[in-house]
């Protein structure tokens, strides 16, 4: 076959997603980071008043819809977020937009595996800085490479840990280039950067519907910037790039905060018990601000346990990266699915 | 400000799409090729049965409840689908594999604007060649440039016309590169271009649900093609494009090809009346494999015509484009549509 594909395509693998057992089937899947309640109610109200006039004309280019509720929430303006098919696609439409081979594109490990992925595939340079072992951000190295574009996940993954605020402001002031802030778990920590965007044209706080709305299938993120940041990523994005319903269940779906907040505080009490339960068992186990543990198995099984756990239908994450090869990531689910995955590890040890 | 951004997307101009009425304004919409019809009655059912679980979990990553229909009613193999966030994206996916600066991307002009606009976000080299005064496709020369992509609108638009099958077989064989043949109007055209995918490896096929499905506000379009070309685009795709609601609903309305055929076939008779009530006023009319009208008005006052109707809450397309200045593209709408239109035409002659 003719090679139809760029050089670094070729070269790339592919993001590989954790794995997503079919519909209808028995699995207690505790590896990618889903919440385990249903969407709001109001969310899923919001669909029956779909018409089919919404989908046969094309949907309004900018989200304005979800953006208009969102500027209620956060007490942004609606012009200073964008709106993507998921938080995925801000973070691709930012690296189309700001990199490409020569630039730089800089992160601290571990952290989320696309950040590397969107790298490659814009044939940019990586600059991987390893955080300490105690999960401190290496500012200064950070600042060194001043890359075109700086990712920091914060509640980061897998670790669970928030950068403190003071290291975020260092690097917005310090940094040329952008520095995104991809919060994709900030609903379960206590604090955010969100203020960092008024004080840094430089900054772009990222956030999805996925996690704390409990709306992974419906793909819906944004991103918090200055009008003069989105103005260059609007050119990237597709035009239509939200659907329809997306932007209307979305809409619903952030606005009805009482909902989100009680989803939110049961998955932070389940995440106490469930610590205490991983540290009877004798594993360590890393403060979260997040809605999964990263835990370290006493006896250096981490893979055997992961497997084994599958073998019996229930999914958590395990990553063959250096410095996570002892570990596990496992999402919160419900008191019942916790109680059951610690059972069947207790039977494992 | 720093520039944050890549030269070429520092250059570059946004795609402007038509004009997005707000809904429940009384706007005649007749600017972006919507189908007048509403979605069949089983992809609206399809919403009423979504429940929370499927909202809460991530999707399924390659969209494969909608592949398996397509496959049963294209007759290809559901693994030589690929399925995008609108057809917008499988061209935005295939640009960013296969296309880098130093490569060529070719096209013949007119035809659809984001050609260009993808070509420029990749800072790939764009050369377009015009079609003949008759829309007859510049095989040799198209040939001669052997791009790294080579997209074919097949109806393709604002011209209406369908390229012959003859000429898309020379392209196939004879270039290097891939060759993109987009389908967006097949379904009111009489004839498609599906065979030359099981026969040549460069050859993708593109489709979409917003034109004959009724679906542009879902956001669902595909592409066709042998899996070794698949397999470089499904590297560059987010893990998580299409989301639960849109995969069930489009699968729903690909399933329901009686009630597409029945759309098209109105559509159809609209435009064989339209065309005649275009030609008595003297308009030249192109002939129309599509769901819209090229047409050209006898006082060569297009942009004035465009202005006015805009005015009267009548939207239509004017392209400020070279050989686009004396035309206006119209959308087929309802019968009654189509006579508020060509009364309102009438008194401005």
């Amino acid at each position: 076959m003719t090679n139809f594909f760029r050089a670094n395509v070729d070269a790339m693998a592919s993001y590989v997603p954790g794995e997503q057992p079919k519909r209808g089937s028995q699995v207690i899947k505790l590896n990618s980071n889903e919440n385990p309640y249903p969407p709001s109610p109001k969310a899923l109200a919001a669909l029956q008043n779909i018409d089919g006039e919404w989908l046969r004309r094309y949907p309004e280019p900018f989200g304005d819809q979800f953006r208009h509720a969102a500027s209620q929430v956060l007490k942004v303006p609606s012009d200073w977020i964008i709106v993507g098919n998921g938080s995925d696609e801000i973070l691709n439409v930012v690296m189309r937009a700001c990199t490409e081979p020569g630039r730089k594109v800089v992160y601290p490990t571990p952290t989320y595996v696309l950040y590397r992925t969107l790298t490659e595939m814009q044939a940019a340079d990586v600059v991987e800085i390893p955080y300490t072992q105690d999960y401190q951000l290496p500012v200064a190295e950070l600042i060194a490479v001043d890359g075109a574009v700086t990712f920091i996940a914060s509640p980061n993954s897998p670790s669970g840990h928030v950068v403190p605020s003071a290291d975020l402001e260092k690097l917005a002031s310090q940094l040329s280039g952008v520095l995104v802030i991809d919060e994709a778990y900030v609903d379960f920590a206590e604090a955010d950067a969100l203020a960092l965007v008024k004080d840094y044209e430089n900054v772009m706080i990222i956030r999805t519907l996925s996690k704390g709305y409990s709306l992974a299938g419906l793909r819906l993120g944004f991103g918090i910037a200055q009008p003069k940041l989105l103005q260059g990523l609007f050119k990237v994005k597709d035009s239509y790039n939200i659907d329809a319903i997306a932007c209307t269940v979305a809409t619903a779906a952030i606005t009805d905060q009482a909902y989100k907040n009680a989803c939110v505080a049961k998955i932070k009490a389940s995440r106490t018990q469930l610590t205490k339960e991983f540290q009877q068992l004798g594993f360590q186990v890393w403060e979260s601000h997040t809605n999964f543990l990263l835990v370290q198995p006493s006896q250096q099984n981490a893979a055997y346990l992961y497997q084994k756990l599958k073998e019996q239908q229930i999914l958590i994450r395990y990553f063959p990266h250096p410095g996570l090869l002892d570990k596990l990531r496992i999402t919160i689910g419900t008191d019942e699915q916790n109680q059951i995955l610690v059972n069947a590890i207790k039977a494992l040890l």
